[in-house]
């Protein structure tokens, strides 16, 4: 596209970030006004001198996947410490939390035979499973395409087998996370309804509607009194290898080799910081990500991406001089991906100390280009909220609607914070999900500050206006 | 994230494409019912057997850049026609195009004096510009930010001079369109404006807000009776360390060499497929892209991508065996980089056969997720075609809106013809475009798709019902 289409000027309004902030102080009567330039110095300061990228960009170049109780963690949790510092909020700190402690160990080995040949394929262990001992294990191969199905075959079929999860996600899904949603069960139950059956190990298809070599990972359901059976990943690339292979051979034996183990719990941190409120401190509004990120990726878009914005959105306050009235607190929870304590240790301290949460907002959908809010309540809180929408429209939130805030908020009282998610667009968000591909150059810069800035928005106005 | 969010039925309609076929006549009563399962019919293909990725990974990887002229250029209307061929439309033509052939020859050179060091730096001609005649054109610097500045310069300050039009693209806009048009004068005027004031040659600061090493060429404006001098785009990276030395030593020489020319007008060809309307067959409804792109890339965003969706929108009405009641015409428009001649032959067509083609629809603005429709005019047409928003809504299309259509089919009679854009998310647009980045790796596949089946949503929805 070559033409110059004629100069629109999409703001009508021009004014400079510095000219403006005598401006910001609480005025009834201006407040809609108000709104209007504050969210408009929000963005002007993010898309020309937004610090996410290049934090996101440290935390994934220079520490990189970081699961609860590595050492990954443990450093990421000392350098957004130390990043929020550096932004001078009114203070920071550190919330303890125990964390499981499971460790992939030596990489994964995975092969089929074809006549005599070895076919290698690419596969990662599930979080929490248990290993192999280092050994091959090698069984034939019973092929599902759901757990269902898995149901409804004999015991005697299952026994001693492996059993291979080949439901493909669904495509046609326009919001993908649906389609996640829908797929997940086999990673989720499948290898324990695997293990009743007498199955010997669980090979799970990626949850990713691309065809590539990289296994995609995740946790398993919890399930108390078992250790499970080896259960690991494979690629779609080698899952649809595999399937072909068994039309022309159903005996075909898979072996694969684990080295994964689940040690002590750990030690860990929610990494908190906050600008206290000017005049209804004791109303907090709350916004974060999870800085815990499976080890096989950097997390870039799970979830750097939602703790980079988390703390950009305070940093915003701090450099337009914005006094928020309500107390603004960023929170990077630990161990979302295989065990949410980070969300339940938080919940529990809001509880306990008797902390009025009135609106918590989590980014966890990936750093892609900003596309609505979903508040999860049908309530007239809902409503509030979506008066806002006029606010937010130039800057690409076309929605408030209902929907799931998220993982790590949701152990939080939702009568008495309402929970509300981030959600950007979702094409691209399960090409990288819980992959080795999930890595840096997958960020747009604007389309990450962009995030950040739509939900400092949002923070503003919960904090200047309540709910 | 990994929690499973309860899964929502996003759809509530459950259809096999081959169970509904049937359904597909006209039936007044029933149209709205019909457009939303014939709506639902497409999307579901596109995501699961959609063909337009594949066929742009050919046009990027088997054919690349190919700018009007060019053996690229001519081998890809072969390709193209030949895929319209294969998808069995009722009929597959050429028609003539005389354009301009420039070449860019050997790759250009260029570096500016640091003291006693040369340092390199990447440029590009602009489409149109002259060569050096394969010597070095050396001069002093002059930098400007705006024509504005270079017009407020005494003469002798240009004379003999290399001007360096330094202005960076606005971050601040949220739609990236806006921020090209307001900077693309420098690129557009800013050689002509430096000719009458004396100068020797121009460099002009890449149109994108990143900072990286790719030049992103494109045209100058035409000017007549004058060659004008030696003109290329340089990278953003390249601008930057310029600007800085001349800081230090405003005397910096610059020199490059540029080896492009043009030669005579060469005949090509637009490439039109059509499906002829089963009950008013003589108004007609276009859906096109344009298929030169720079030598410098691939063309995969622009304009690949709108061509390769074009044809998918009719492939689609095809493969879902969807008869429609008006003519449905894909146009893949030659030479609108350089010169817009297929835009204007296939006005010129359409005016001398007198035929009423009541819509075109373009998408020039990259294969990124959808956004929303614009439509050129304000009056009841614009009216007519937003009440069909709520089709849309569930595919990720947000807004019928005012707005430019686009560059190939601006030629057209606006008021006989409603002229429609297809606007994607534009974030990632100017990273790539005019530039060696363009490449068919920057394409997401459901992204493509998803626009591809939204032009053929629009395009059944106009063939339908008419305007």
């Amino acid at each position: 596209m070559k033409t110059i289409i004629s100069a629109i000027l999409f703001f009508g309004i021009s004014l400079s970030v510095s000219s403006q902030t005598d401006t910001l102080s609480s005025d009834t009567a201006g407040i809609q006004r108000n709104d209007t330039l504050v969210l408009k110095q929000i963005f002007n300061t993010a898309l020309t001198s937004g610090k996410s990228y290049a934090v996101l960009d440290h935390l994934c170049n220079k520490i990189g996947g970081r699961l609860s109780g590595s050492a990954e963690a443990a450093r990421a949790v000392v350098y957004m410490k130390g990043i929020m510092e550096s932004y001078h909020f009114d203070t920071v700190y550190l919330q303890e939390v125990m964390v499981p402690h499971w460790v992939r160990g030596a990489k994964e080995k995975a092969f089929f035979k074809s006549g005599t040949d070895q076919i290698p394929v690419a596969i990662c262990a599930l979080g929490g499973s248990i290993g192999t001992k280092g050994k091959p294990l090698a069984a034939n191969i019973v092929e599902v395409n759901s757990v269902a199905q898995l149901k409804a075959l004999a015991n005697s079929e299952v026994k001693g087998k492996i059993v291979f999860f080949n439901g493909a996600m669904n495509p046609k899904h326009i919001r993908t996370f649906t389609a996640y949603s829908e797929s997940g069960e086999q990673r989720w139950t499948g290898p324990w309804v695997a293990q009743e059956k007498g199955a010997v190990g669980v090979i799970v298809r990626s949850l990713t509607t691309i065809v590539d070599k990289f296994p995609h990972t995740g946790s398993m359901g919890s399930r108390p009194n078992t250790k499970g059976i080896p259960s690991a990943a494979i690629s779609t690339f080698h899952a649809n290898q595999l399937s072909k292979t068994l039309v022309v051979n159903p005996k075909t034996e898979f072996s694969f080799t684990m080295n994964c183990e689940t040690l002590a719990d750990t030690l860990s941190y929610n990494v908190i910081g906050e600008i206290w409120g000017s005049e209804k401190p004791e109303e907090i509004v709350v916004v974060g990500g999870h800085l815990d990120a499976w080890d096989n990726g950097d997390g870039a878009h799970d979830d750097g991406a939602g703790c980079v914005q988390s703390i950009e959105a305070l940093r915003l306050f701090k450099v337009l001089n914005i006094i928020p009235k309500r107390t603004i607190r960023a929170v990077l929870f630990m161990n979302e991906e295989n065990g949410l304590k980070g969300g339940k240790a938080f919940a529990d301290s809001v509880k306990s100390q008797n902390q009025n949460v009135i609106a918590a907002i989590e980014s966890d959908a990936g750093g892609f280009t900003p596309r609505y809010f979903v508040c999860q309540t049908h309530d007239e809180r809902l409503t509030k909220a979506s008066a806002w929408l006029p606010l937010f429209k130039p800057y690409s939130i076309y929605a408030f609607e209902y929907g799931h805030g998220g993982a790590d908020i949701s152990p939080l009282n939702a009568k008495q914070t309402l929970l509300i998610g981030y959600r950007p667009d979702s094409q691209r968000y399960f090409d990288y999900h819980h992959a080795g591909s999930d890595t840096f150059d997958k960020i747009n810069q604007r389309e990450l500050e962009l995030g950040g800035a739509n939900m400092a928005a949002l923070v503003y106005l919960l904090s200047e206006h309540g709910l």
